[in-house]
């Protein structure tokens, strides 16, 4: 009798967007005419740049072509794509990243789901909280959680409050976790660790034997000089972290699918015996193993974001995007809010007001204002009473949106 | 201290074509100038149709453009594939598959290996010997597999051999199990199970209570009207079997990346209470999860596969990859060795003589006719004595190849 992996059923039933399209949906069928501005999936409306869809008719014809054609491609990714964030993720920052500690994947939503294989199934985990869900959810499934409590704690993992008190920036684990999972620029907070502060991560990290997992998909939305844009800036940080860049947020790729992880060579975990093994070679053989590489078109498209014209129109973009974040951040303010985030990430982080739960918001917000966003309460238990708006918008729309707020008061 | 998933290291030390590829590039290293011909490595080298092509450039021209262009997709797919794979896999085979029942994938490899996941982590689990390593080795990582013992077997693993006695067609597993990997046409004996016989693995499911995992990645090449090209041809099969399917083979995707999955709405297994839970549900939830969907553009070129004209062009390539089998069994043949499939698949599963090690051939045929095959080893125990060709190259090559069989002797 065929049995399930009954810790899928831990999980609570609907995973939060579909949950969010779901009422959205019951709301635009009730009233067909009604003018919704969507500020709530994480996702660019932006399209591809120039530079990129032009690399991928290229690509698209090499295909077509019997001496130009490509099937199988390395798991890990091909040469030039990897030399080319090679160049422009890390030389360009005075890291040295080899070009076999990059692997080139389909996505950061994978690669942050995937890792855990990798290590210990007792392994104890913390996990930053309010954060992207997939972290937690992807340990749930593995069975590393324990149940769920009534007040929305797995009972087995160590939650990191990221609150108004400590300026929405994780405190250290309460007690011994193995892997700690960060985002930084944080998703749904938008707040960014200074590099003294994720010194100071990988300096607990490196004294407390943890392996950082961090989830830098936001980081070319940094602004400010003192955030850094990649954790390996910090000297040391490549003997207890594991980094995860995407193209999805940082060049339009939503749709497409690309992103890349980094596995220092000098990172090490511990087999059942005590002996050491080096991480990139696990992940190494989980990719080959389990993965098939990603579309060649995909890849010549990530390569050229990183040509002279790509990293050119890629930053007018985000400009668009922030420009919208500073347009909320602002709105919000002069309607009398308190928001945060929104300058180092396309997030703006909005305290809900009289403590008004954060799924109740999202159907006063969709009546009253006709505006959609995301519940704090959906990316953890800390994110409770908080809102999460996106810059990802139409800039007319994200205005308008901010004029309706303005004027119709709370 | 952070630990590894010990699991892993239980596998041998390479990966099969990685450790074929050391071996043939070593060769090369020593003997620059030879004409070495690879018949190894299961890719295609044809190029993509033009209707496959065309869609792909029209779909990266739409990805520029902000009217048309596409962030995230939906995790299972877009609809207008799922159509098209519903009307040109299922309807043409007056099989009756919903919408909601298909998964669109990056590859058959990554669902094939992760489809374990949703399933207890004590099944028992019965693989076809020899086939493609990844249902083993995604086992193996998982923990399900127990030690490898000296003679080349996991020792929780039931295998059934597939061996000339048998026309390489697998036997019902010696003792329960809970999952059964099947691949037909197999990869890497090109045998194909007749209506009858996938009948009567369907009959031993349902009284067993297994779940067939169905690898179907090599349909597009079955000539025999007594093949089935899905196992939902045989009613009651969506009752007790997931099918996977790819473009890779189909119409060249290796290199672009596209397959998908059907996980019947009618098929359960049990949860640790005992209760029925619907495996679709399940994947449903894994995909979501832990997958973003498949490029858009790469969608759209799976979508032109069943166009009319992309159905001719198809056809025309498998065509050309069939006469070589052809070529390569009626060679072997000429030259006094026994060689089996090549009718319904692409693969062809030479006999060596003498009782030489699998991987020795391997040297003998690079040294001796410098020429790259498989060794059957590589594919699991029964696949000792055994060596894979494949029919993706080139004809003129493989004619090549073959006259220098037939020359040579042995």
């Amino acid at each position: 009798m065929a049995k399930i992996n009954s810790n899928y059923l831990l999980l609570p039933n609907s995973y939060l967007f579909a949950e969010i399209a779901r009422k959205v949906n019951a709301y635009m069928q009730a009233n067909p005419k009604a003018d919704i501005i969507k500020m709530g999936i994480g996702d660019v409306t932006m399209p591809l740049t120039s530079a990129v869809t032009c690399a991928m008719e290229k690509a698209a014809k090499e295909m077509g072509n019997k001496e130009t054609f490509r099937g199988y491609g390395p798991e890990q990714g091909y040469d030039f794509l990897i030399d080319a964030v090679i160049k422009g993720e890390y030389k360009s920052r005075n890291i040295d990243i080899s070009h076999d500690e990059i692997f080139i994947s389909d996505g950061s939503k994978c690669d942050v789901a995937n890792i855990q294989e990798i290590f210990d199934i007792n392994s104890t985990i913390a996990i930053a909280d309010p954060v992207y869900p997939v972290y937690l959810d992807s340990n749930v499934m593995a069975g590393r959680s324990g149940a769920l409590n009534n007040n929305g704690y797995f009972e087995k993992i160590i939650y990191m409050p990221s609150t108004k008190e400590n300026n929405f920036k994780p405190s250290f684990p309460s007690r011994h976790a193995d892997l700690i999972y960060i985002c930084s620029p944080n998703n749904p907070t938008g707040a960014a660790l200074t590099k003294d502060e994720l010194k100071a991560w990988v300096d607990y990290a490196l004294e407390n034997n943890s392996i950082i997992l961090y989830d830098s998909a936001y980081s070319a939305y940094i602004q400010e000089e003192n955030v850094c844009g990649s954790i390996y800036e910090i000297s040391e940080a490549c003997k207890c972290a594991i980094e995860f860049k995407s193209f999805s947020k940082t060049a339009g790729f939503t749709g497409i699918r690309c992103a890349f992880t980094v596995v220092p060579k000098e990172l090490y975990a511990f087999d059942d015996k005590g002996n050491k093994v080096e991480l990139n070679r696990l992940w190494n053989r989980r990719q080959t193993t389990k993965f098939n590489g990603v579309s060649y078109v995909t890849q010549r498209a990530a390569e050229a974001v990183y040509s002279i014209e790509g990293m050119k129109e890629t930053k007018e973009v985000i400009s668009y995007y922030m420009d919208n974040a500073k347009i909320i951040l602002d709105g919000l303010k002069q309607a009398g809010f308190e928001a945060y985030g929104g300058v180092n990430a396309p997030y703006i982080w909005w305290k809900i007001p009289n403590n008004i739960k954060s799924f109740d918001f999202l159907d006063i917000l969709l009546n009253k204002y006709q505006i959609v966003g995301t519940p704090g309460s959906g990316f953890g238990p800390s994110g409770e009473g908080y809102f999460r708006l996106t810059a990802f918008g139409n800039k007319e729309k994200t205005k308008e949106a901010m004029q309706r707020i303005i004027k119709g008061g709370f």
